[in-house]
């Protein structure tokens, strides 16, 4: 039997048929084109998933569950979104609206929760507590304990880039100071890049972007350490410590058997890995053996655990 | 049917009687007496028992479970208390030892963990998640979900007071910088005191202690705060911040339904909660709504928390 998974994001929604293996055998992604009407954007989730089921050369009775992943607070419960600031959703019953087409019960979660959940099927037992971080524009999280998704009061808890790391620090865009994702997010490193560049004139990560200091990237102070620059060293060894600090915070609250990180800088490696893992162990309470790894799913965690919300609560 | 509590401190061994409705029907103290064997500490805490079964007229027969809760890190699992500073404790067997004297079954789990569990039967529902932080000399915590105590991987979970809120501000005892309990425990409150007289001399806290800066207390500032103090109000303004910047990063990660504050803080009642709650309202997630209050059954809640560890996981 197949599952259906819908991630619904501002930019794609990507619908993806996903087997008993939690393997993604056909996916079909479209623009979300936003701004637009919770009607319309739930027309286009319709056409994404039928053509990803028709590339499966399946029906929807082929389907024995379909779930969807949504930005924003979503009471899992009732399958509403609560609000969700760039979709320009307030209380829509999406998991309703997308119920009645389907002709079948469709659960709805927050994206980085179910995210989290498709990374937990592959590489979490119902021992683990895993949190998911998914590091960006800014950084997101999800929290699986005892197997299910944990999403604390009103659904509001794993806001992992907004504890404060640093109450005198740099200012985030939520408001606060020194958030977890001023310090750490890939836009972060990006400016953290940018100054260590315009502080060393010298470095190569100025080559490496043709002299043009716009388009350093989340990728360039990575680049520039893979080829012996010590100004890149540094950049990226400050932001691993400042990775570390939030990821410390997270095991000495929530004591996780496993962190999972995903998002751009995820794909460096071991080279975020190692620095990172080096300060944990300097920093973790003596007990704990938290491990920290990269998510194995990338960008279909989201569909794989929209896919199976049905044995996600 | 009644259960037997006990509460082992590096200072006390307490032992109480709980009745159904969760209220010490009887109490015995003693000293623990440090540093001596866990074999000597086991036969007090025998004593202990004993006694406070005599003062309720009962025998270990009319006990339908008993409970410990120790310090330090506690396999609550199989009973054994794998490491305790102040106890010198490492790898103790404390619930086999006390087993084989009671006669039956005894659980133990960490202290902070078992008070939690107290103040969650007398405040909490199953659907909340709570978390009871105690204030003292330090800063503990103990996290409840869903009706259980949860302690993380290797019941390393829960330290709060590690949390680093300012990773550039002042030493922790942990030898980080920043840590929550740095700024928010009742010795960090006595230090900020402190600093505050001395740059006002005529701070009427300084008649509060008799001109003599070593008796500041954590009470001092909330004294003068109460007689139109100037100085030690901006101190508990000042404190108070300090507190919630804790307070709404447990908020961002564990979204708890409640907030429970136990120690010699939470005495002040509204002085202290007051300006937490103001401070947590600006700084929330837009959809959490947690209660913060002080707990309920004081230094009782670890006594009650132990006696019912038996349902506790």
């Amino acid at each position: 039997m197949y599952k259906l998974g819908i991630d619904l994001g501002g930019t794609n929604i990507a619908a993806g048929i996903v087997d008993e293996n939690y393997s993604v055998i056909a996916k079909y992604s479209m623009p979300t084109l936003l701004p637009d009407t919770p009607k319309n954007i739930v027309g286009r989730i319709m056409d994404a998933s039928y053509k990803a089921l028709k590339r499966a050369n399946l029906s929807v009775d082929d389907i024995s569950s379909v779930g969807i992943g949504s930005p924003g607070a979503v009471d899992s419960n009732k399958g509403i979104v609560l609000f969700a600031n760039n979709l320009n959703f307030r209380n829509v019953d999406l998991g309703g609206m997308l119920s009645e087409k389907f002709g079948k019960k469709v659960y709805c979660e927050n994206d980085a929760n179910a995210a989290a959940f498709g990374e937990y099927l592959v590489t979490g037992s119902k021992e683990d507590t895993l949190v998911a971080i998914t590091i960006g524009t800014g950084i997101g999280g999800g929290i699986i304990i005892d197997g299910k998704i944990y999403s604390g009061n009103r659904y509001s808890g794993g806001e992992l880039g907004h504890m404060v790391i640093n109450f005198e620090g740099i200012k985030c865009s939520c408001g606060r100071r020194g958030c977890f994702e001023a310090y750490a997010s890939a836009n972060a490193l990006i400016g953290q890049t940018k100054e260590a560049m315009q502080k060393n004139l010298n470095s190569a990560m100025w080559s490496l972007c043709n002299g043009n200091i716009n388009d350093v990237t989340g990728k360039t102070a990575f680049d520039g350490l893979k080829i012996g620059d010590a100004t890149a060293k540094q950049v990226v060894e400050k932001y691993a410590d400042y990775v570390s600090i939030g990821l410390v915070d997270i095991i000495n609250t929530i004591g996780p058997s496993k962190i999972c990180i995903s998002g751009g800088i995820s794909n460096e490696g071991e080279y975020i890995l190692e620095p990172i893992r080096r300060h944990i162990e300097l920093n973790r309470p003596i007990n704990c053996q938290t491990s920290v790894y990269v998510a194995k799913l990338g960008n279909d965690a989201g569909i794989v655990g929209a896919a199976n919300l049905d044995i996600s609560r």
